[in-house]
């Protein structure tokens, strides 16, 4: 009996990982457009010109009185203006008459101002006796009042190509009077389960078998770095069935596989990319993650993670994660770290970037690491620590930068 | 002519309307099943209790050989120890043989341990010539061992009531092989702009019309915050079409109304709170967001917030996205904020709590506030700072905790 077992020859490090990954990774040029309720977290691709001025027209900033300022000079409690109020302006409404010298019009928050008027006084600076209205102090030339165009002019860039659409910025297209903007199009990952022992939740296990974890905690990632994920159905350990599944998945930008990348005789994703497409690596000095393929398949990037439920959803955050959010033009990194000081000392492999969960308690990270096949030492933690190759142990107290999941 | 302008007679604090709020606000009780594919950022309902141990069998942690331990005492690289194999066990396959002493089977990692051996050796550490396998070292009995249970046993909490989904929780619960689950299902927020002045992006704007800014930047601050926004027409200022318009409102756990709720005669939210439902406050010492106004309606809370964009949108991230994340059993606040120096000096409103948006810069944070009808004070700015009603001049240099919006 001959063993096909491969041990591995050697490993690369995480930063040659990462930048052979960076290097690989492109984002993606398709658009497609979406209505402003489907916008969130979207990215623009093109300009939004302004074909309005924002507001369209010169408005009162507060509810009070359109006035020609001059007309207040030296208004006081002590000595009042008098002005005859000549009409009422509400918001949505044109005024009919020009304020004049001697008179001024009642306007809401938003009205449209006057002919004539030249700043408004709010109403809690004056009184109001039949027709005419009491001013109580002096007004500057152009005191709240919003002018025609001060929010956004027509002909100017409201938001710019690149732009993550958060609450504001969707707010200013829709200022514009846009209904649906072109954003780039979410990349799209295909995620294949290999292994003949995995088998959909849902179904019973027979002896030997486990449930697919991988394609959900992978779906889970991918659609946070606000790609679509594309589960296909696991494939069983022969070249054939590999194959096929490849082939039969729905048209993707990155397939990412779970299983199959390690030194076992029935790890094909590697022989596949081999034989098919290119290997731009495999083994990355990480713990846990180490079999971890990554190559070119058509014009698809593929990542070969382990078949390990947690090495696979580490190396997704720290290897997917990022490669996919430039694939989505997504500038901001996530979640930015906290940095919290270490509860207790945590013993590192030399020579391999460890990933390590912990659990915040009392302001502290606390190891939460049980072993690597083991998913409860991920969804019983809070997020994760990085140490890096070089570091062998972290004291207790070692402020370290905690990630959360 | 007699003005309706209804001066406010007082306002209460940011912190009183937040404590009145956080009294009036209930986490949701509804309960809804998802698949496991839909539950990210859901909040699990009950616990999810294992039904299955995990693994369900014990397996092999490496690729290597299933020993018995004892029969490698002392084995080394110049005195290797020789055993038979007798079989290869991959993944998804039950052992047919047992191991005894003297002899070993070949295991893939996660394939089922066949009975009699207490140990895995890696491949690593072997030779292989023909049938014998050459070990180079000692072992220790459970070595390379993933014991069936030993990540969730069957009976136990994998997952409790109130957890947040993310990936490694959804792994979980597909390790226990579950298909769905229940969790709380998503607030329901009716958004309702208000005014005669509103015109919904994409028609013509006739003079003194505004394009609505706020049902947009308020669906998207909604589902933010994991709610459903329910987006209406916007009602003209009558209090019959208001009316109308809430009536006509698909059902909701909350209302939230844009403008409407200042001093002007045609401020009529709060006289629809007054008539027909509660009035909890209106009136707040915030700055931006003065007049807002919270009550109850039926069983909706009614956030009525000022029709400015900025005022409206300010709002809404610092007091109703709190009582969102609450009504949503979401204990997580959020992106944490980030501590900056301020760039340039801020002079802020005596008296009122402000919101103020910067752009970060150089690493600090630059004040970019406008004016309060300006939602490009916000959508070209990065972020926002809180000011306290005590404080009045915020001196370049001190550090400010910026939230991103």
């Amino acid at each position: 009996m001959s063993s096909a077992m491969r041990p591995f020859q050697s490993t690369i490090s995480i930063d040659e990982a990462r930048r052979l990954i960076d290097e690989a990774v492109r984002p993606i040029e398709r658009v497609e457009r979406v209505t402003l309720l489907e916008a969130r977290g979207r990215v623009l691709a093109g300009p939004a010109v302004a074909g309005v001025d924002v507001p369209p027209f010169s408005r009162a900033a507060m509810d009070g009185y359109a006035v020609v300022a001059a007309d207040l000079a030296g208004a006081s409690v002590e000595a009042p203006v008098r002005l005859t109020c000549i009409e009422r302006v509400f918001t949505g409404q044109m005024p009919t008459r020009a304020v004049t010298r001697g008179t001024c019009s009642e306007v809401a928050t938003g009205a449209p101002m006057p002919e004539g008027a030249d700043a408004v006084v709010m109403v809690e600076e004056t009184g109001l006796s039949g027709d005419e209205v009491r001013f109580l102090a002096a007004a500057r030339a152009g005191q709240n009042i919003g002018r025609r165009g001060q929010d956004i002019q027509a002909g100017q860039v409201a938001v710019a190509p690149g732009a993550e659409l958060n609450a504001s910025r969707i707010g200013a297209l829709a200022a514009l009077g846009l209904t649906a903007v072109d954003v780039y199009a979410r990349p799209r990952v295909a995620i294949l389960a290999t292994g003949n022992e995995i088998v959909s939740p849902g179904a019973a296990l027979e002896p030997g078998q486990l449930y697919d974890v991988n394609s959900f905690t992978l779906a889970t990632v991918v659609a946070e770095q606000g790609c679509t994920p594309l589960v296909v159905r696991a494939a069983a350990d022969t070249i054939e069935d590999l194959t096929a599944a490849i082939e039969g998945c729905p048209a993707h930008d990155v397939l990412v596989t779970s299983g199959g990348t390690s030194v076992g005789a029935r790890d094909l994703v590697l022989d596949v990319l081999k034989a098919r497409g290119t290997v731009l690596f495999h083994g990355i000095a990480v713990k846990p993650g180490k079999p971890t393929a990554f190559g070119r398949l058509g014009q698809a990037l593929v990542f070969g993670m382990p078949g390990y439920p947690t090495s696979c959803l580490s190396n997704a955050y720290i290897l997917l994660a990022p490669a996919l959010r430039k694939m989505a033009h997504i500038a901001d990194p996530g979640r930015p770290a906290i940095r919290l000081p270490l509860a207790s000392r945590v013993v590192s492999t030399a020579g391999r970037h460890q990933f390590y969960s912990v659990r915040i308690a009392g302001g502290k990270a606390m190891p939460a690491f049980k072993a690597s096949g083991d998913i409860t030492s991920m969804s019983q933690a809070d997020g994760y620590i990085e140490i890096d190759s070089e570091t062998e142990v972290v004291e207790a107290g070692t402020l370290v930068d905690v990630k959360f999941f």
